[in-house]
């Protein structure tokens, strides 16, 4: 199957008949290339080859599924070229885990009529994308195959809009949680519950212990109650802040970007329109490494090119914060609650260079993206040292931040979730990217014996580098 | 771009004149296609036209790098399709380090005339096939690509014959290490030490701290003295018997298949021919988990149909055991010093079903081979209670014992460093694999700011599984 067809040395004799290949229309190709000229022979011959072996190639070479199919399915390998599309199973989740978590959104709030379903925007929206990408009927495009077979399926989708699901109900838990004397409108617990006990009754869940099974819990407490149940998974998440090391990792899972909440810049690189030196808007006060906050606020909020406001999520401040972001060099990415947020998606697709205060952040795709390219990493013990952070960003170059600029435009499409080559091929890409491992984990739990461990099993990727106090 | 030729239908006049065609010897294929019937024209026509394409396709496609590379220079992302091949440079080692150290293993052993360099045959021996491979000329078919300018690559292969030199010299470090009153023939020590100097002077090894090196140690002692040194780098290994937990990983390197060192089996699956019922013969006496052996030994040399012997490696025995396996339905494959040994691949080129007794033996190929289908896992507690594994080998049908030849009869390609399709694709295929996690390590490693770790920082997959006795 790996013969090719040998070149061959050109024919000897030039002689041939020109006029007869006129009628023959079933030639006219070569017809036309053996008619002109004496070397024309010559050309053809060469043409023909070329065409032999092309044909070879296109339709007999060993990548062609006819001829290695069987390969294929007794062996799951395609060997030696590139793997095959990764093939995705969407489960049809009931009703109440994907549009009922939309509708009691609504109806939480109010919203008599529920017919126009309309996930509502927020920033841990990929649940939604990603559900309505492989929806899509034309799929093409796309670095996965959906398949409607369970059967011939690598991997398993779980649509449930767990992050929805966690604010549909506004009530906090502990509280009444009821409308007037209705009973309690939402419960996400239950919702997490539920979904637990469907899963477990699908036979392609037991069948590999769910390590085949993709999973999206993108607020950092989507899934809290029941993330021990799923961990084996791959886990689509912001970051690790809420998730033991036992249950999720750079290894196994992925990051996602939070879809930004601000209006995209479309405007070109340049600093003309950009008058202040850094940009924050947000919560003031937020817990653990949010603390920071309050400490840069102290620090900065007298600095005279720096603004620095405290601020909720609505229409209104976003629409502050993105006039901010564009108008800004710089914007200040502190931890939050966890240490991700979505105000870096913001300043990323803003054009504003991001000042990444959050030392123990994970970042979307960084297999892909250096970020130090787009961004400005500052340890936490340094930053809320007075004057260390304006000083360092004062010394920037017009150029320097030109740089960063041009960068923030290359990479700004993974943080569209609408852009057709943006995030969520993206995201597929890099769920597939998991599956050689998944397999070998898949392979290797099932024929490991009885052992007596001292620690956990576990394989490990790890790093010692963490030295530097900015990337400056 | 991603125009394609549109099929015509065909054409309305099938008169065309015979006779001239046979003058003209540069259209040979045609000719002969369009002599013979009246259809040959349509056929014709469908060759040329399946040619245009096929040459479209071929040459003109957009996977072709004369159309995207722009794309992949500016992101060094093929996104939404698969990966492009990986790229590899083999550095230019100082001979000593390859040839070298086959020259001086030939001397040590008195062989005068090194003049016709041959690599040894010995069981760790992929550092000879994988250099051989990208020293090839025609490398198509490799899922790697070898660059000659270190600029483009992806990846650093580092050819060192680490498994050779270590036992280059015949004499035992610590003992006199002398050819009768010469200076000592051979010092891996010094090797290995020589390797590190050498690469740390090498700009693309500081440049990425060793992450995208690739390095063979396939004896599980190979560069015991240095490995701390190069444990960011892909370690091509037998096993972690004697690598620490920050040193190697399922995550991070590759498991090598040692080279077979018997006859592979060329006739059917069947046990007609295969009379024993379980075949072993090496050494009885290991260290460690090795110790098992002499236990094994004890309970199971007066089976009736049980061959067990203690014998060392030579011509002598590995014809003996070649006959063995041959005949026999089961192998055993007791742990050695480390878990990993290469009488697991004789079997497996003998189509004898393997009986792995060795509670930590880590597989290559883990993730395309799904071992339970050609092997038996018994954790060793079990295994040396007084007629436990003969009573389960025993119970196994015929009809059982079919399916693990014929599963064995399917991978054993993987075995096979000789074969163009065989372990050397596969080890590369393997290595290809690691890039994405690689790329990620060396992104993040270089923006990671000072922080206070309670505990390493490390990524990992962990398993919970082992709970089983057997795999039967």
């Amino acid at each position: 199957m790996n013969q090719r067809p040998k070149s061959k040395s050109p024919p000897s004799s030039h002689h041939h008949q020109q006029q007869p290949y006129s009628n023959v229309k079933t030639l006219t190709l070569a017809s036309k290339m053996a008619r002109k000229s004496l070397i024309k022979p010559t050309l053809a011959t060469v043409f023909l080859l070329l065409s032999c072996y092309a044909l070879f190639i296109t339709f007999l070479s060993p990548t062609d599924p006819l001829f290695d199919s069987r390969e294929k399915l007794s062996n799951d390998l395609n060997f030696p070229g590139n793997s095959p599309p990764v093939k995705v199973y969407m489960y049809d989740l009931p009703r109440k885990f994907t549009y009922g978590v939309i509708e009691s959104y609504a109806k939480a709030r109010g919203g008599g009529d529920v017919k126009e379903l309309k996930y509502p925007g927020n920033q841990h929206s990929a649940e939604w994308y990603l559900f309505d990408d492989l929806n899509r009927e034309d799929r093409s495009g796309s670095p996965v195959i959906r398949v409607l077979d369970p059967e011939l399926a690598d991997l398993f989708y779980v649509p449930f809009f767990s992050s929805l699901s966690l604010v549909a109900n506004p009530i906090r838990p502990g509280s009444v949680g009821v409308v007037g004397d209705e009973a309690p409108v939402y419960s996400d617990e239950e919702m997490q519950e539920g979904l637990i006990e469907w899963l477990e009754e699908q036979v392609y869940w037991k069948r590999k212990n769910g390590w085949d099974h993709v999973i999206i819990c993108q607020d950092p407490n989507a899934l809290y109650k029941v993330v021990d149940k799923v961990k084996n998974g791959v886990l689509l998440v912001s970051d690790f802040g809420r998730l033991g090391r036992d249950q999720a990792s750079l290894v196994k899972d992925v990051i996602l970007p939070y879809s930004h909440r601000i209006r995209t810049f479309d405007g070109d690189v340049g600093v003309q329109s950009r008058k202040s030196l850094l940009f924050f808007m947000g919560n003031r006060y937020r817990k653990e490494g949010g603390k920071i906050r309050d400490l840069l606020f102290q620090l900065l909020e007298k600095e005279k090119d720096v603004i620095i406001k405290h601020g909720a999520q609505s229409r209104e401040s976003r629409r502050e914060a993105s006039q901010g972001m564009h108008t800004s060099k710089f914007c200040l990415h502190p931890a939050g609650d966890t240490p991700s947020a979505c105000r870096l998606f913001d300043a990323i697709v803003s054009l504003c260079v991001p000042v990444i205060i959050s030392d123990y952040i994970e970042l979307p795709f960084e297999d892909v993206i250096d970020y130090r390219k787009i961004a400005v990493f500052v340890d936490s013990t340094s930053a809320v040292k007075p004057g260390y952070l304006i000083k360092l960003l004062r010394r920037v170059s017009t150029e320097r931040i030109l740089e960063f600029q041009l960068e923030l435009k290359k990479v700004k499409r993974y943080f569209e979730y609408e852009d057709p080559n943006g995030t969520v091929n993206e995201i597929w890409r890099q769920v597939s990217l998991k599956l050689p491992l998944i397999k070998l984990m898949i392979n290797r739990d099932k024929r490991l014996v009885k052992r007596d461990l001292p620690e956990p099993d576990c394989s490990c990727l790890c790093s010692n580098q963490s030295r530097i106090h900015n990337t400056l």
